[in-house]
């Protein structure tokens, strides 16, 4: 049995659980899992949130492990390897953003680390908050990271693929004007990682207190976003802006910013809609809203490797398992730098 | 003296006026007017309704002339030629706008063809339902319609560059499927636009009196938006939408037709805000909610061209210049197909 977390309902907390997992196929995998990032979804789903969770739920889907046993037909892993399992566990394999390697937009609707719907028959799967996981191989990353920084990997899985995607797919670079709104688990990945692309980069928070943290993360400039000075004199000036504030916020002051043709787009769905975006503020610089999801397995090999070459990791605060329920009360506050990761070992 | 019709104030019908029109400056010509569209945007400021109105007002940007005579620097036009006056009659010319041709969103504010602000000084300008207008040649384009289809080709000067700059500026060609949201000035000249760049074009009408004439313009289908089983129909098909409705509508409904990184680009602008996007619509697909303003004098002259060759132009209804205020009430019943333009043989 594998022994696990998970939530039994949407108002309990998470309690000790154990499973088996699935027969390791002949294109499976088979990990045992070090370090598993926390991510906001987790909770939501956990607690039922988005009203569409299956019960039990193991969360989980930023999975550093090492690779125990591999199927039959698998020759891109082999055991002793590190993998890594981010948001998703399967694709329909044949639509159009399938065969184009963006397995996230699949047409059929993407498998999920957590929560399925598993494949071919719609039921649960059990994530990373979990001592091993059998996944398809063509859904799991290597990690070349060295092996001192394995916890502070984790969270790459899916903060880092969220904020990467969408900086490479809007063509972020030497030169870019890059905005970044928003210092949590995914603001300070894409605050990190467009200064590594090369772009000039000015962090928006509404906390005074971040903007020391936001400087040593690597900001060019942190801008108080409620200072109605420090906006004004950014209006026109940015190219691009990752928006990953989940609250619901006045988006037309970001658009301003914007220079024309410049886009901003968002990586968090507010529980409440934002404030309804003046058209004005599009029309005038023929500006874009879009919204980007996580990215695709190839995608996110290409971050791993990004990251591992610049030595590009999350910042984390380790915790046990059985300090889950405590940490997501303290995720509600805010009150992490800037992600939390449990270490695995804490469940033998 | 230059006959004209004018609003006095915001609530007094358009009346006869007359005015001086400036000296003939070297760069400039002089236009004599021989037709005018009537854009709702003459109706706003007319009415003050976006509240910045310099009165009198003289309305007016779709103008098709002849030119009288030509100031000493000119050599693009002489006298004889049919010469067109879009939106805009001038711009700061040295930002990064205005050197790539795309004056409409001239960092300084461009000058428009009517309600100023005149350069340098701020003023005035008065637009096209008048007998005459003077204006820089740079800001004039050439019509090489046949002369049969004069006023017909006069709203292409607004709502013809208004569809055509945001299809070509997303690439809308061969193969695309392309949406056109509701069949008015702008929209019946979406759909003769779009078709013409060989896209295969869905329009989108609330009016089932509409289908018949959205066919006979060129739509390959006809879509009546308020039919859900229709719209489900379409989900995910389109490559691009363009928006026309400036009444406050559901976004959500367009954008789900959107493909993977499809785009909607809104050209109207509400009196009263959209209700808000859902980010989920943006985030599932990389979808994106635009917003386009005309286009420049560059495009603004290839749209032209590209209409002249193609045999495209309005449908218009011919109207006298003492009709304007009784178009303008039809206007708000949508009771036109699809452009009021004034036959300014009729001020004299």
């Amino acid at each position: 049995m594998t022994k696990a977390y998970a939530a039994q309902d949407a108002s309990s907390p998470l309690a000790p659980f154990a499973f088996e997992t699935r027969p390791l196929g002949a294109d499976d995998i088979a990990l045992d899992i070090l370090y598993c990032g926390v991510c906001h979804s987790d909770l939501h789903t956990a607690r039922n949130e988005w009203r569409n969770t299956l019960y039990p739920c193991v969360p989980g889907h930023e999975i550093v492990g090492r690779v125990r046993a591999v199927g039959s037909a698998v020759s891109a892993f082999k055991p002793g390897d590190l993998a890594g399992v981010g948001c998703m566990v399967d694709s329909c394999g044949h639509c159009p953003a399938c065969a184009e390697g963006e397995e996230q937009y699949c047409g059929e609707g993407f498998t999920g680390t957590y929560n399925g719907p598993a494949r071919p028959d719609g039921g649960n799967t059990y994530g990373g908050y979990a001592q091993a996981i059998v996944v398809r191989a063509a859904f799991a990353l290597h990690i070349r990271h060295p092996e001192k920084d394995l916890a502070a990997v984790a969270p790459l899985l899916c903060a880092g693929i969220t904020t990467y995607s969408p900086l490479r797919h809007w063509q972020v670079g030497p030169g870019s004007r890059v905005g970044i709104v928003g210092l949590g688990g995914l603001g300070h990945m894409g605050v990190k990682i467009a200064k590594a692309m090369g772009a000039r980069v000015t962090l928006f928070t509404t906390s005074a207190g971040k903007v020391a943290d936001g400087l040593r993360l690597g900001a060019d400039e942190v801008c108080i976003s409620t200072d109605r000075e420090q906006m004004a004199r950014l209006a026109g000036s940015l190219d691009f802006i990752l928006n990953t504030v989940a609250a619901p916020h006045k988006l037309d002051n970001y658009l301003r910013l914007l220079r024309r043709d410049g886009t901003m787009t968002l990586v968090g769905i507010p529980a409440e809609p934002h404030p309804s975006p003046s058209v004005g503020s599009l029309i005038m610089g023929r500006r874009q809203l879009a919204g980007s999801l996580i990215g695709g397995i190839r995608e996110t090999q290409e971050m791993l490797d990004f990251c591992a070459e610049r030595g590009i990791v999350s910042d984390i605060e380790m915790i046990r398992m059985d300090q889950i329920n405590d940490a997501y009360e303290r995720m509600l506050k805010n009150d992490v730098k800037y992600r939390f990761v449990i270490d695995m070992a804490s469940l033998a």
